[in-house]
């Protein structure tokens, strides 16, 4: 392994986790709150190792998506262990492991919290637990590629966005990769930017404005109120609610209705299906909750807003949505599995990947009626390549065996069935707010420390698509690191003989 | 399609069906049960039919992977729809889905029932319901091959029982599969009858051991108590416990140890797995559960009762494990997941599916690692067909959307989470009862009828391995079915247009 490289990459990432830090460090100075002592500790040496990390370029930049996996892991451990350390230090999450969660739940997206009342954070802190779910939505190493000058070649660019993107294929959108990712940053910020100014006509004051538009881009979930969205006007509401729609839906949808033919924007199978579903499970939920609305239109607001919220794996919520009927939940529930689009900053096993799926299932089944067919499976009326396919299907194994493995660690603490089931779900696909003990009124705070460290797991595997994670803990990644150090030490001990 | 020998196949299974039913006749003379009657008035039309058509020998034995499934399919909703009136025609069971679900239940060796208490049923129908586990144990096209004459050729066999065998993959165990058959049904009633002697020695009546003994073979779990199998001394209970541990193995194990070298039957991995699996659950409950327990023998005597019970799909109970600690309901629910050996008579997704996804997920993870490294999958020591993996695969995925929309179809019923997850795991699994209202105590006849026969579909779903019966729903079969006879009618037509 080039560990030079992945040395440098880390570095960097420390560095800018560094530079992120400043902003919670604004906010408490603008609202003069102490606890701008606590980031500054954390902050500055995180940037005095990004600034001495820069001067000392490796010597080849070339790596393989062996680097890029393992980089892409270390990277979110490092941005969640350092990213914890403010919120242990300021007293405001006494525990160590609750602040692991809290980083964790934020760069993950997931926005499941183990806080009681987040009322009680200072301003800089519940803009610190908003700003990771920005971060980790698009991705910290895309932001990489987009400013600094990786030399490597675009294959090993490649290798390293390939690793964060969720989806079963990254597609350059652009010939060059850094371009590719500078658009997605633009789009990105400018979808968060349009959200911001129409929460704050909307009637937000923009310390709400701007919490709540940043953790919707990265579909993230954490409020700043403890009833998360349901103080706000229905106006506001409902551009929330869109925009969750709208950063769910796969980024290069956006980059083909803006630079391209809006025609192959349309043709997008999967924007298709992912808007399919959504509008049908608001319709099912809203007849299912009708009875216990004041009238359709509240009806709606709340289905449409909670489908949203699953769907594209924010986790805000208007409603308890745990006290729903058995059938609005059973929806949500399958929603959680489904998640958003590839390419979108949402969470979950995908659509593309269930649509994938499906289109294996009926491909098996016309084997067995036709054996000799040859059938290529297309997407979006283009050929898809057998690896894709096989990885696809293989990810929904994995992606069960996660699940219940994890299942089975939680099942040592005495919780109802579907508690456990839908933490684990809801950690897994980053949503953040389960059913029963861990609903949308309800907190994380209760599970014992190895139960939170098995949901810290799942919400890096599931944000990382399980592989880059899962690779961690594989020996042969640790004996490749370890190889080359030690072949440098035998030629260093080969020499010293020779003397 | 070949459909004369589709014709000719249904007309003997029915024609079997009508044999079999001969047995509760009996059952019901020795008796003095006045229900004969109703078995006699099904029974004959169905000799009936089964002599008729074995006059008519289709031109044509050769049939396809794609007549095979249908066969399969279409046999198996015959059976089922057939071996259900005479539960409906006695009154036993007045409403005649629930009789259907009552005999899909048999044939596919669930052993879910609708009855409140089947200790009120007559002896032949009790009778009837565990001798239709043994039938669907091994399966009736597999008896089929053991005594009709079927022309055609191995390959056309072959289709016949790749249909119906359980698993990933059947291999041939002798050089003739007629003679695979016929070994499989001498291991099959062989065992049973060791069982039904040690079972009489330990104290059971010659009726309770019959319908014990066959209810255990097929895996299926009807009891002819309401208390299922809690009734009997330890001694029957452990004989069960172990009886069904041996019909959950994979039965090429046994004909490796008896007619082959021992060798090659301890080197299957899958029988390690399935055997580790169940010491370590029995294991883990008996810790679990041995507060509530007297003492030790009755901790271990009750989790290898449940554990060889779920794990093996069959379903008798000696304990209401619904109200065990979470920890135990957590590892049985996930044993129901697993389910048995891959060719044995159990349910479930099968250990060897999920060796084989492990081995998928590493090679996969290593193909991250080491790109260029080239590996095959091996089992047993052989290396397993890329096409079987991707099978596999492609059933893992399969399984999890039937799993998904079982659940969204049964959650309109306003029941709870765990209630609807397991009695729709219960059924696919083939097991019987699940937790909360499917528990062991409890029994599912308080679902609609819609939710009934979404269940009767998951279990014959379950029990024919899922492609069997979707195929039943694709249209393309049904035009194949009927195009031929449409080419029959346009060249008549063309005929007489010439004269």
């Amino acid at each position: 392994m080039n560990t030079s490289v992945i040395r440098f990459i880390l570095g960097y990432v420390v560095g800018f986790l560094g530079l992120f830090l400043m902003l919670p460090i604004m906010v408490a100075l603008i609202y003069h709150e102490d606890v701008w002592i606590y980031y500054a500790v954390v902050a500055f040496p995180c940037l005095i190792i990004g600034i001495l990390n820069s001067y000392f370029r490796p010597k080849k930049f070339v790596f393989y998506l062996k680097e890029g996996f393992f980089c892409t892991g270390a990277s979110w451990v490092a941005l969640s262990v350092i990213g914890a350390l403010p919120l242990r230090l300021s007293g405001e999450i006494p525990h160590y492991v609750d602040a692991l969660f809290e980083a964790v739940s934020g760069f993950t997206t997931t926005g499941a919290s183990i806080l009681d009342n987040v009322e009680l954070l200072t301003h800089a802190s519940l803009f610190w637990r908003s700003f990771t779910h920005f971060v980790g939505g698009m991705g910290v190493l895309v932001f990489l590629l987009t400013v600094i000058p990786l030399a490597g070649g675009e294959g090993s660019q490649f290798n390293l966005m390939k690793a964060e993107s969720p989806g079963p294929s990254v597609g350059k959108l652009v010939p060059k990769l850094k371009n590719t990712a500078q658009m997605l940053y633009l789009i990105y910020i400018g979808l968060t930017l349009l959200e911001f100014i129409l929460l704050l006509i909307a009637g937000m004051t923009p310390f709400e404005a701007i919490n709540t538009s940043i953790a919707t881009a990265g579909t993230g979930g954490f409020g700043i109120y403890a009833n998360s969205i349901a103080g706000f006007n229905v106006a506001c509401q409902w551009i929330v609610a869109i925009f969750m729609f709208i950063f769910g839906v796969n980024f290069n949808f956006y980059y083909y209705l803006l630079f391209h033919h809006a025609r192959d924007a349309f043709r997008m199978e999967e924007v298709k299906m992912y808007t399919a579903l959504t509008v049908g499970s608001i319709g099912i939920i809203t007849i299912n909750i009708l009875n216990s609305s004041a009238n359709l239109f509240e009806a709606v607001t709340k289905a449409a807003f909670q489908v949203t919220s699953i769907q594209s794996s924010t986790g805000f919520s208007t409603a308890d949505f745990a006290q729903w009927p058995q059938t609005s939940r059973c929806v949500l529930v399958l929603l959680m599995f489904i998640g958003a689009c590839a390419g979108s900053t949402g969470g979950g096993i995908k659509v593309s990947r269930f649509v994938l799926m499906g289109k294996a299932v009926h491909k098996e089944l016309i084997s067995y009626i036709h054996p000799r067919s040859v059938r290529k499976t297309r997407m979006d009326g283009k050929p898809v390549n057998h690896d894709t396919i096989r990885s696809n299907n293989v990810f929904f194994g994995t992606f069960m065996l996660i699940f219940f493995v994890s299942v089975f660690a939680l099942s040592f603490e005495d919780l109802d069935f579907s508690t456990i089931f839908t933490a684990v779900i809801a950690t897994m696909s980053n949503i953040g707010p389960g059913l029963s003990m861990v609903g949308p009124a309800a907190n994380f705070a209760f599970f014992s420390d190895f139960s939170k460290i098995i949901l810290i797991f799942d919400m890096l595997a599931g944000r990382l698509e399980l592989f880059p994670i899962l690779m961690l803990f594989h020996p042969n990644i640790w004996t490749d690191l370890f190889k080359k150090r030690r072949c440098k030490e035998l030629k260093h001990a080969g020499k010293v003989l020779k003397k």
